[in-house]
């Protein structure tokens, strides 16, 4: 169930069945010449719908703008300041907390929010731990969960694209929002011949100006001409299937 | 376009073509026993596609979580505090500056984001104003808007609802809602004669407690029995026949 | 009674009648050649002293710097940053809050504080809503009332200089000005003849360079030579007894 | 001349003669049971009023909310925490920078006010030293001097209230008040024979709990009993004097 | 050379010959029955000097206090809060920054620390990405390395300790405290036999509450009671080799 | 003992004996062409461990980085903003009042700091006065005492050193520099001749710039040349012996 799509006495009765919520969060960022800007906030959106419909997850609304200060130089991108992204991690948990949720399970498709919200994790515990949580918080369990850190993932991303894979604007990443907006990922591949050629460069992430000079196209050691709706399905349903599991087992756990 | 939907390249185009962007503002709070919790950020981004149809218009991922504290004595309701709004928003506008936009239209979905978005304007011009913005920051434009401040769809909205149209979970916003998901709708719409009875009080909007007493069900002023997908389907036309023109000359103005 | 110059063993006694308080926020800012820069912090300021004769009410210091970012083109204006300005606004009630105040009633002489204040009193809800509130602070109600908004005022406003009145450096605050202050106000208006031409032009409010490219000497939409000591004279009288029976409304209601 | 009181073609008259501005700082908070709740305030208000007309001064409005959390157990009193007492100082600072303003003379009418002012004007340099201050602003001076260290008004206290003039609330102080405002200090000192008995206790400062149990009728060291009008007109004239060489030492020097 | 002990034409001295920087930085928490609670910030400060002794690095003040706020639990830990530890990461980088540091190197003990100072230096990159550093900064480069995150060292570790090494208290970190404080090691030694039983328990982290529910005398997953100083001095030797490595490589990379 | 020296179940028994601890504070800054860049927070950090021993105090980890904006013109220095020292200390206390600790005496090595500090203490002291701090913190003391500030020491520096004392770079805390750590202070020494001529200027200070400007080798008002290793042997002695009885008195008051 989104929580967009409920009522607050749906919202209501599920915490009777659950006090776990499952919450996507992303980035608008480039992501190379032929990838969709919002590629990890949509890829653990639709994910998250689908484990919803297998165990009945609700879902928040996608944090859709991440920590994506390296990707400034790049037309489009948006971030969020570390402590800007902290703040509001705070501030959704707290409110949900304040229903009488207690398990907050981050789905996050973008590497460069791991920090940030780890450190937003740490600053709710902190205000438990220093005494200056809501006196009537119950004691809270936060959960940053990449999509593509499961092992069914990353075994397919190995045999689908080897070491074309990449680490930004990766094959894998491409494929699905492919797979899960067709028409636009048709568009977005018909440039990759004019667009795209060597796999990418890698090396260290630093600010926007020293990002652009690294990675003129922005990909990291990617060359996602291999990326395809197909591969995407394939992802999809790996993705989904695992991630469900994992899902269940942090909503059920003692 | 979508922001989410496009490559860089293709932002890189559309800033020779236009320097402004239209960014949806919403709200994940109750809406009554029967209105989407998402109302407030779903209506704002049907319509800023409607206007991106008609206009060519880019539109930025919806900020889905605004100010609304008031309501969390509802289940599902979440709020960023006002600071942390204003944050956001100093954020996302300064990110997009530095690509060359100039001007930002936030089409708003929630009376509640009033005053903290026209803060965070302020916030945002006094670094242009003391001296502490970006130095090549170019001079910014910024416009709130609420989808329902415009001549034909207040008209409308007498004329379907009349009294019964009120301040929250309003005959029009459910009705626009009802229109863009009508599965959703349906669901919604058929706990209508078991939970909705009068039209519900008014009064002032002061923290959470005290709003739950003073709005048992989370409504304001509104009878949303009388909402229907039909009322929102010639909302939805009138609203972005109008919009676009706002759009449009915000977009051009001098 | 002002508050600066109570002792606590009256405020204590006045806590035993009243737990409402009068402040006066203004803003210390241009308005235009021939007003007083401390216009907006003036004016709430001798209307509040007004209301007190006349209901008893209890005046604390006046807040004399508010949001004026848009005017620091003009030399001797002050801004506090909206998130200063919250930040003020919180400490202030949560003060008062310790010792029994629970409604806070703020006079504006400042269009451009509505938006901050406003903002600032869902802060202050909004630690209330997500439990963060000191444990023992009761129930707040906080309200913006700007002196002009009441319709006697505003008839008169009409009466008296029409379509002169203006948006900023209105006849009417000039001329309450004038009439508070007749000395400084005589030595002002005299520059009149020399510094004030046409009505003033009317356009949107950014930053501070825009400001001033758009308004060149300050003034919005008003020809402040119409304004007169005579005029103040009337004005106040007719605000002091309507802004009275407002004041009395709030500081009694259920 | 007070910058209330002027125009902005005034200011930018008055900076073409100095560059200099006087800026009373207070508090309010109870100053036992005869002493004004805006004592320090008022205090520095007064004097400034005195400099500039000796002087040509320009006057700032009188910041009369301090840090004054210490106080909080009496009725009346209001604190700003430290960290928004520099954040308040810091953008009276910029935005009077932005004019052309470089030497800022705060008036200090309350100790608790020293540690978070010259934190204040810490931040404001360390803004010039770390390189994030605006370009263009010029180099700052800024200086607090409380009104009462001055060697003549420390004489005339000594040897008109010897050791009864105490810590907080003391004679001088009283007396300075009741000069300047005799009707109201009569009203209050008229309580005395009631209220005040023996010289107040003395101790550390620490939190409002631990203040009150100290101090239980606000009094430090003091017995403000002997606190007249004709000692405040005595202490006025020593500490214009004085005062204004102070500040044309700080406006003129190199 | 430590900075600490060098005078300031030493360091002008030094930035001739390099712009790198080693900063130590740990954690003041508890560390199990037997261990240091300084174990976090001494085993990097020990290592910092060893390095610094074989490759002639400036070496900074250890930043002795980290983000421990689930340590709470048990006495004598203390804690920065997330945004805390990134503001003095800021201030620290930005300072130095100004003298011609552009490569900065922590040396880290704590896990805790990574996600918060990973932030940090997102937080600092932004200042560049989005043009609000100091506009003379140069480009900057920060490195957070763990001082167990070499091949040398995880292999000895391994040797030594096998399944008792542990998460936290490790039998490494302790071992290297009893090597460099070999009293202090003897006498916190001493309560082993009395305090240390089995091999400790291993789970998630989450606040201070539910730590000390966990992990009822501090440890996780770890039995001190393996550690020796000689395996400490093993273990120091291992780790400077191959430090002073990484240190040089990072120092002299284009 | 140190704290970083003990572990958990050692702080744990010395709080059955003492609720008070000692945290040495100082600041990483040029101190003159011959004196440590630590100076002070090396002076404080040797003075409590000689306070521990003859006492018992539990000592802090150094705050070994302070509020030093003025000293950033010199290759070395760093500085904490005020916002972030008070953040720094807000946490240390907190944390540590978690433990039942609630006597909190900060052993300073730099002026730069009192203003912080002391704004610092308020902010705590604000939480509990404003109702905001955590519900079962116990009543909180909070000292600054200066090293310095005995009246031994300052005899003796009379005496030793008279007029060439001076203000920074005194010629007091070089030479307890040089007796705590004699081969640096000998090498330190040794460019005495060649660096140090007169006795240095001396006057107000502000920013980095106006510092190096003013004291163009990092000296004030002192002649250092006269520092020595025996001076600081002496001014060792005098020092600990006094300040054991201040913290005594401290650990132990009522």
């Amino acid at each position: 169930m989104k929580l967009q799509h409920a009522s607050w006495p749906e919202v209501e009765a599920y915490l009777t069945r659950s006090t776990a919520i499952l919450i996507p969060i992303g980035s608008t960022e480039q992501h190379g010449p032929t990838g969709f800007i919002g590629t990890d906030a949509l890829c653990p959106e639709v994910l998250a719908e689908g484990i919803a419909e297998r165990s009945g997850a609700l879902v928040a609304p996608t944090l859709s703008i991440g920590m994506a200060q390296h990707h400034l130089g790049f037309p489009g991108s948006i971030t969020l300041r570390p402590s800007t992204l902290i703040a509001v991690i705070q501030d959704v948990v707290n409110s949900l907390a304040r229903h009488g949720f207690d398990r907050f399970f981050f789905l996050n498709g973008h590497g460069g929010n791991i920090a940030s919200v780890t450190a937003a994790f740490s600053e709710i515990y902190a205000e438990a731990s220093l005494g200056s949580a809501p006196s009537n918080r119950p004691a809270l369990r936060c959960k940053l969960h990449n999509w593509w850190d499961v092992e069914g993932v990353k075994r397919l991303s190995r045999e689908l694209f080897g070491a074309d894979e990449g680490g930004h604007a990766t094959c894998s990443e491409v494929s699905l929002t492919y797979h899960a907006f067709p028409e636009v990922g048709r568009r977005l591949a018909a440039a990759s011949d004019q667009l795209i050629g060597e796999r990418a460069p890698v090396g260290p992430i630093r600010d926007a100006a020293d990002y652009r000079r690294r990675f003129p196209d922005g990909r990291i050691g990617s060359n996602p001409r291999r990326a395809s709706a197909e591969a995407g399905a394939q992802l999809y349903e790996a993705a989904v299937t695992e991630l469900t599991n994992v899902w269940r087992r942090f909503a059920e756990e003692e």
